[in-house]
């Protein structure tokens, strides 16, 4: 154990919301407040923004049992932001301003809550604070429902998109047999770059209520072979359900939600709605079949009353170990998570990475759990992200509704 | 007590699927397996089209556990189908073959499931077999998440989805409050004719996360008056969020959603979207503030992962009352909900109305629970909805996703 460092601690939170963001800020709230090396923790008001602002809140002023339901609440509380911050040896005006924050709160701990980019802001806060002698520890603590972070096998907020739309498709697929006529769905998916989240779709098979067909973005796309796939199935069945990501493009790496005019659709009007909506437009052109195209959109990342318990007790856990760490003299690092089976028993061990190994790197689904034809998942997946989804949260209730954390967020002076 | 009558029931669902159909479902199937004086049970194979196809399902040869797990199934699950029978003085054709099927089996009991249109059917069948002197006895057993039968206090199925939607608003507000720049959201509701599912959205706001408008319709909607809220609203917070009906109109009775090009938003091009998406095009011209649509889709309808055990239990024994009461002698009657409140505590009594004084009348959203504006619901409507969203399901799951029911669904012969 290194030397003690006694001074404040200051969260963050970046980049998109989760269900469980929240629970790792309250991992590092919480393990902070009761550190006796700790005097003080703030809380960024939109993450580096709000230090650049010089906006923290106190979050010693808060009561525990709200700071507590901060588990079961979804999206960033104390607010995100989307904020490249520069490189020091180009531009260093941001970090003398965020020196200066730190002096004047005396902050020797920086906790930084978020995914991909988070992790550069983290890192370069982290070499630019050794580099000026100001004795602080910088932590990262990963969030992303992309699932998209490098050397942790999975990502805090992951799961419990997963499990969202693994049981909406499940619902789904209920709703879309229901008449004796046929019917094409189109269910859109989140995930930019990476088909960890399409790839969720296909749990729903291990109960008997998948999918027929699943596109993701690690393969190029192709327009006819889809509608090939899609009237093959629909022939058959006279139903087919298809999981589509966000993200799927041509082999030229156009977006397939921004090609307008494909060859094959041959529409030439602005897009008003989403791929769901394009998707089932071209798919209903060439079958004549009723289609429905449904896009999960934003609720697939904050349908908190869907969490997987397994992925609140790890994202807050996550929190807590970067504190723990911290406190004991880690710096530059972030969390990850380690998957230990023992007698094909899953649990997950918590891991300290160099934040520059891990920034601006994306993990994406391995190509051999994408099935030959590029139209489905192979059961790898699911025996990956099964153990990850187990658990049902035991949430405050109000009314009947979700009853989320009510923070006072006193402004530190 | 009437003469017993001795004889088969059957039973068919009808319309649009909810997260509870199936609970009154097995409401009739468990009551009727269970009683002296029903010797088979026999399912319609989507719908009334069953019974003129002569496909019946034997439901004595289900498990019990399996039709048990019925009351946490969505969606129609012997089928359901949109098909309007013929005034039987015009055309007795279906009429004439129903009987054949009736006697072929012996039916006595005839169980319908369904809405308004449903309510219709089990009417029609009522009169005409009264007259054709086959001694049977017909019943209707309601679900519509629509919420628009008359002479029912609610309808089953309504308050499942009203606390999908008033869930996912809260979730959404969460969602749409992270980032410190500015954000509008359009969350697009079920609702052709009545606004009861919309007005759930305003549930959220009993735990401080509700909608800033809500557009239903009851009244007419003019876009520019629409345009004007939002951006009164956008201009003062920085965020709005609009809950609208599918049904929205203009006051000559267009469908917003039908209008392809309104003098307001001046688009010519075709609607790929539904009016989510439209609407949210519209605000961003007008605005150009950043606007996501959301469309809640077919989910609002089959998320029995957030029924409402209320629902749940007044579904299951509308089922069960309507066979109760067939074996004891009535006919030609719906079983409706009255609200019977003891001391502020709400319970739910079940009644019989005619089927005559049922079928095709909507009833709407009052309308002195419209705010004058015409862009908001009082609070009278939370008094009303509250009791009815409350409770949670204890669902059986597998693999952290629901386990539905898999029934045999052997045909009778």
């Amino acid at each position: 154990m290194s030397e003690k460092l006694i001074g404040a601690a200051v969260i963050g939170q970046s980049g998109g919301p989760t269900s469980v963001i929240n629970a790792s800020a309250y991992g590092v709230i919480r393990t902070a407040l009761d550190s006796e090396c700790i005097t003080n923790v703030y809380g960024m008001a939109h993450g580096i923004k709000g230090m650049l602002a010089d906006q923290l809140y106190d979050m010693g002023q808060e009561d525990a049992e709200e700071l507590k339901l901060l588990l079961n609440t979804p999206s960033s509380e104390l607010g995100s932001c989307r904020y490249k911050i520069a490189d020091p040896d180009k531009d260093d005006t941001d970090y003398k301003r965020i020196l200066e924050i730190f002096k004047k709160y005396n902050i020797r701990y920086f906790f930084y809550n978020g995914g991909n980019d988070s992790m550069d802001t983290c890192d370069k806060v982290s070499r630019y604070m050794a580099k000026s002698g100001w004795d602080c520890r910088v932590m990262g603590v990963p969030k992303t429902i992309d699932n998209d972070l490098y050397g942790t096998d999975h990502c805090p907020g992951f799961a419990s998109a997963a499990k969202y739309i693994a049981t909406s498709v499940c619902e789904v697929y209920k709703d879309a047999r229901v008449y004796d006529t046929g019917m094409i769905t189109v269910i859109e998916i989140m995930g930019r770059h990476a088909g960890w989240l399409t790839a969720a779709a296909s749990l729903a098979s291990t109960v008997g209520c998948g999918p027929d067909l699943i596109y993701v973005p690690e393969v190029d796309f192709d327009m006819d072979k889809f509608l090939k796939d899609v009237t093959d199935i629909y022939n058959k069945n006279g139903k087919c359900i298809v999981a589509v990501s966000e993200g799927i493009h041509y082999a030229d790496g156009t977006f397939v939600s921004e090609a307008k005019a494909s060859a094959t659709d041959g529409f030439g009007h602005a897009q008003l709605g989403g791929l769901a909506a394009h998707l089932a437009n071209v798919v209903k052109e060439k079958t004549g079949a009723k289609v429905r195209g449904i896009e999960l959109s934003l609720l697939q990342r904050c349908g908190a009353h869907l969490a997987s318990q397994t992925d609140i007790d790890e994202s807050f856990l996550a929190g807590k170990t970067a504190v723990e760490a911290a406190v004991n003299g880690e710096t530059g690092k972030m969390v990850g998570f380690k998957r230990v089976m023992t007698d094909g028993k899953y649990s997950c061990e918590m891991i300290l990475l160099p934040l520059t190994s891990v920034a601006n790197y994306e993990k994406k689904v391995p190509l051999e759990w994408i099935t030959p034809d590029h139209n489905g998942i192979t059961s790898d997946f699911a025996d990956y992200a099964l153990p990850l989804i187990a658990g049902e949260p035991d949430r405050k209730l109000e009314n009947g509704l979700p009853r989320f954390a009510r923070l006072k967020k006193v402004l530190a002076k």
